[in-house]
């Protein structure tokens, strides 16, 4: 297309409940964005959905699509681009990469919905341009990436970086969900263990607004303990501070392993702002060694819900990229 | 030198009782090993000290040196060239890159000993050829390096990967030496652990073998409490499956992380061998996420106290190849 500079894309964020799929330029302007629900039957269900909304993408926006990138909840397998096991979503060692490409016609560039994020923060958001990066998103459970050297960290097979399934208590708790670990850092400081420790204390305070919220049968919420925190309830401040405090002695490990420049963290549970980030980052400057601990900026995320979408779309710039360079 | 098809280097250990230097071929024939001990006044005389020994092995072998490896006990700054933090040795923010290049009339390449070990292994060793490698050396402190996709993994400025400061019990004990953390995986599994534990361990069971050898104010070592393990030994068995079980958690999250195909663990506490390492295996399997516990072997090493130079000699072809393909 003469005249336009920058190449278009489209990022798709496939989500448990939803894809989100948005026609996107390097400049990141969002030409057309579309969505559809991911409650399906089945394999070839999801895949005719995901299909429908990247076609909607495609022909809602006036610019050249060259390439398609997809976040998957998913570990995936770079080498053969196979989508091999979900918790939330009917995929199973699925050719994903082919599937899709033939489909759509288009070059697809797959990787799981952490690393999209990762990547959207170091190309356009808090870490922007930063060669080394790792990311934590916080929600239910705790997901991320890890970028070394301007590169995704993938490791074997590039299965994923699990930054969410490093262990911090040896001791502790199980994990949730298919990790049969104990006491890793999504069990420890995830939105699901806000929930946890935020019970215990509104029992230990029953006089306090959490106390209060907890005995009117109110269900917490993170937003809702994030809330109370915020207007100064002590027992909701000193979870969020418990929170944190774990959170940096996983960032501190991970300062000890990779020296980056930023750890980005994202995710719901950030709501709660620096309430969780300046624990993490007092226990950090405790914790970790020089000079890592100097060079480390610890700081909230760019991009909110849309962080999956952009770093979709960033998997297919930096893919065509690489094509064009190996060409 | 016509005829000789094979690349031949100087690989240098820097250690803080001596400096080893070894002329090798890239088929790791040695032809000739120099050694002096370390223990000097100051930097001025470390660098005629180590300069010394690498010229003794130069001149000591018949075929051309293209260039030299160091590795060095310390943080490294690799972008400047700088060795920034050693604990044993005389050297501070030094520009060992070019100091020791301007001295040697040779191209340098440095990097830290346990970055080295871990090259060492995945060029010549126990995960030869593999991508993906993360290496333990477990001594009196815990050291290694953790390899991706063929390239040792440095992170930011290559400070390198400090793989024994990763916390696995976050109220555990204060970590060693200038660290601050507490639980690290070197103050919970090194041979300063295995020490500590088998202490307490003797104290409990004063009838066993290692009761006995505590009480008679013989000083227990590492290879003593192994020897007393292999003769059956109760007690000093359930010492080592203590720290290999330890070992597991810590090796469970780098598995996590990296999905490495070799886990490969080296050092003096490696005389008890499988001792140390089936509890390991058992908790990597009880606790690591699929896929990649089903891909992962934890092995030990194949070099021992040449391990450094090997792997510095590594270092230097390593280099070489680079530059050759940029130029």
């Amino acid at each position: 297309v003469a005249g336009v500079s920058a190449e278009s894309v489209i990022g798709v964020d496939l989500g448990g409940s939803k894809v989100l799929a948005g026609a996107l330029s390097s400049d990141l302007t969002v030409h057309h964005r579309a969505q559809r629900p991911t409650r399906v039957r089945d394999q070839a269900e999801l895949v005719d959905v995901i299909v429908a909304t990247v076609e909607e993408a495609r022909s809602g926006s006036d610019v050249e699509i060259t390439g398609v990138g997809f976040g998957i909840p998913c570990t995936i397998d770079q080498v053969r681009g196979v989508a091999v096991m979900a918790v939330n979503l009917p995929i199973s060692d699925m050719p994903f990469r082919d599937v899709m490409s033939e489909r759509l016609g288009l070059p697809v560039f797959i990787d799981n919905d952490g690393n999209a994020a990762a990547l959207a923060e170091q190309r356009f958001g808090a870490a922007r341009g930063a060669p080394d990066v790792v990311m934590l998103t916080i929600g239910t459970g705790i997901g991320g990436g890890i970028i070394l050297d301007g590169n995704l960290c993938r490791g074997g097979r590039g299965s994923g970086a699990e930054v969410g399934h490093v262990v911090i208590d040896m001791d502790g708790p199980p994990c949730q969900g298919a990790c049969p670990n104990r006491g890793c850092l999504e069990t420890m400081a995830s939105g699901t263990a806000l929930m946890r420790e935020a019970r215990e204390a509104g029992l230990r305070a029953p006089g306090s607004a959490l106390g209060r919220a907890l005995a009117a049968g109110r269900p917490l919420t993170g937003a809702h303990v994030t809330e109370l925190a915020h207007d100064g309830d002590e027992p909701a401040r000193e979870v969020l501070e418990l929170l944190g405090r774990r959170l940096g002695v996983g960032i501190a490990s991970f300062v000890n392993l990779f020296a980056p420049s930023h750890v980005v963290v994202g995710g719901g549970v950030m709501a709660a702002g620096d309430l969780l980030l300046d624990p993490a980052r007092e226990v950090v400057a405790e914790r970790a060694l020089r000079p890592a601990k100097d060079m480390v900026e610890i700081v909230p995320a760019a991009f909110g819900p849309e962080a999956g979408m952009v770093g979709a779309a960033a998997l297919a710039l930096d893919g065509l990229a690489r094509q064009a360079a190996r060409a």
